[in-house]
């Protein structure tokens, strides 16, 4: 077993609210035939509030891929050191007993990655094993959680350290003006988040009990990126809302295997905000009253879509509303491929 | 334990000689004032032969990262494929049998990665486990291969699909003017391999005892990226060289622990070809006649510094060689972090 102990969640500076986006696109594109179509279903995502590494006017200047890969690496640099040290610090552990060290994120990329900067910062053991994950988009998180979880099975010192950090501001392509890419930019937020799993149960947090990945056939459209000269171009395909319904019945076969109940039972659901929709979509299929995924929701409204950082902003909520000891938990993510990574974990305290 | 199955090489189509390849730089870069030297350090990397996704004179012009990306994609759509179902069938496992598919690629971008072409391609399960690893560089094979060993540890039949393709020449920069840069462009080359890793050892091949990571303190300036508005730029730092004394006391104690004896008593060598002076410098601090490790030098000269495919284009020349079954071998790799990952295996027939 596993336990996922506290995470630290830090945000960028910058705030936008959700009506500041309308506005600027309004301003950008206003002679945009479908822009009071876009703005409905701006105001439809219910995302409030986000933070953004840079303030808007400066986003809609697209400096090019140069320039925003060096202000991602910077700001990569700083926050996910400050992070995992007060995630390290969360889990009652030091550097030296880090064996592992997972970073998500798909919104910009370094050689050396992340992990490099983390051992030679936080000076972590030599012997760290490095897992940079690039590809997994918002999925990674709990990706890089099952991953760890299997690392952490292996041995009962194998902790792991899992930084994942997302400036999707920096992907923001200010000349897209399809009506997707109006949603996008007003949908994905910036966060950067650190967490540590025990591999010895030895801390409060959400033990891991089992785990399972889905795979959905004919999906690489759903969600993907075009790599370009101005760097990475988000697409969405509305036919993912669709795909709740073949994930469902998967999240109820470990749930059923794990608790023998079903989700609607459990005590707690720690959920990816890929948007408005696709919750609605979650609890419709997994029969749940719709405030049981408010956790989500508020972290959606308060953050945007955070992408890999979404399921460990959703964690520190749980953690912050106190669950009773042994409650019967379920987390899960979803991602381009299309992609679904689940866990079920006790609440342990 | 867990074994490494023959693994399937493929080459793309375009050759080129280094004598080409120096004629081509002279041709691009005529007044430059360093390309006397560029010519003789070339010269000494020992390459013969490379072979390219594209002719040199079309990579001469730089058509952007949009349309790199685009050429990068069909290619790896299509010889990962191909190169999987061969892996598949020399390891004797249907794609229904395949628990986890990593892909390892430094030289392009996907999102979704290659691991969603391929679960729909050869028909891989929906709860096949994705591993994309984007951001190791040349030690992303044996990085792979390690995970793969701790996937497989768990269950007896995690099997484990690895791919990596390196398309280096979609990375060629024809305005980098820098010395280095010229040896970059001469020194690696395309190229895609599978591997299949069987848990249940029922397979022969290399059969892996152990393995162990290593980073080297602030080093990550040895090999880097740049990523700008047209595409990955690679850099090294000559200290790279400096690597290996400190990796070997490492690479020593990881065979005496599992053999009890010096690396110079083992019966064969999977080493990554870094290039010449990285080898040489491994038979150096490791004590070992230079002939053995011939099998990565036949590999550097025949097909450049390949990134993360050598290590399996060096295995695939380990199973020609029809080595003795209980033969003692050592696999390592090096790449950005600065990063040594090793494995230690019998040879089982």
């Amino acid at each position: 077993m596993s336990t996922l102990c506290q995470p630290h969640v830090l945000f960028p500076q910058h705030k936008i609210t959700q009506q500041q986006m309308i506005e600027h696109l309004e301003s950008l594109h206003s002679d945009h035939p479908r822009m009071a179509l876009a703005k409905r279903m701006i105001l439809n995502t219910e995302v409030n509030e986000r933070h953004l590494v840079l303030p808007i006017d400066e986003l809609a200047i697209h400096t090019g891929f140069t320039h925003r890969s060096i202000v991602y690496e910077r700001a990569a640099r700083e926050m996910s050191s400050a992070a995992a040290r007060q995630a390290l610090d969360n889990a009652g552990l030091k550097p030296e007993d880090v064996r592992m060290v997972i970073v998500t994120s798909c919104t910009g990329f370094m050689m050396p990655s992340l992990t490099a900067h983390l051992i030679n910062d936080l000076g972590l053991p030599n012997s760290t094993v490095q897992l940079p994950i690039a590809q997994l988009g918002c999925v990674a998180g709990a990706a890089a959680i099952n991953r760890a979880h299997d690392f952490a099975t292996l041995k009962d010192d194998n902790h792991v350290l899992i930084v994942s950090l997302e400036f999707s501001s920096l992907c923001y392509q200010p000349d897209d003006t399809k009506l997707h890419s109006f949603i996008s930019a007003a949908l994905f937020g910036d966060a950067v988040s650190a967490c540590v799993l025990r591999a010895d149960d030895e801390a409060k947090g959400f033990r891991i009990k089992a785990t399972d990945s889905f795979f959905l056939p004919n999906s690489e459209h759903f969600i993907k990126y075009d790599v370009k000269d101005t760097g990475f171009h988000f697409t969405l395909d509305k036919a993912v809302m669709n795909s709740i319904k073949d994930v469902a019945p998967v999240i109820e076969r470990l749930n059923q295997a794990g608790y023998q109940q079903n989700c609607a039972e459990n005590d707690f659901f720690i959920f990816h905000t890929g948007g408005r929709k696709i919750l609605d979509e979650l609890v419709r299929h997994l029969d749940l009253p719709s405030e049981r995924v408010s956790l989500s929701r508020t972290s959606l409204s308060e953050a945007g879509n955070i992408a890999s950082v979404v399921v460990f902003d959703v964690l520190r909520r749980q953690f912050d509303s106190s669950p009773k000891p042994g409650s019967k938990g379920l987390l899960a993510a979803f991602g381009p491929g299309f992609t679904a990574e689940m866990a079920l974990g006790e609440w342990a305290a």
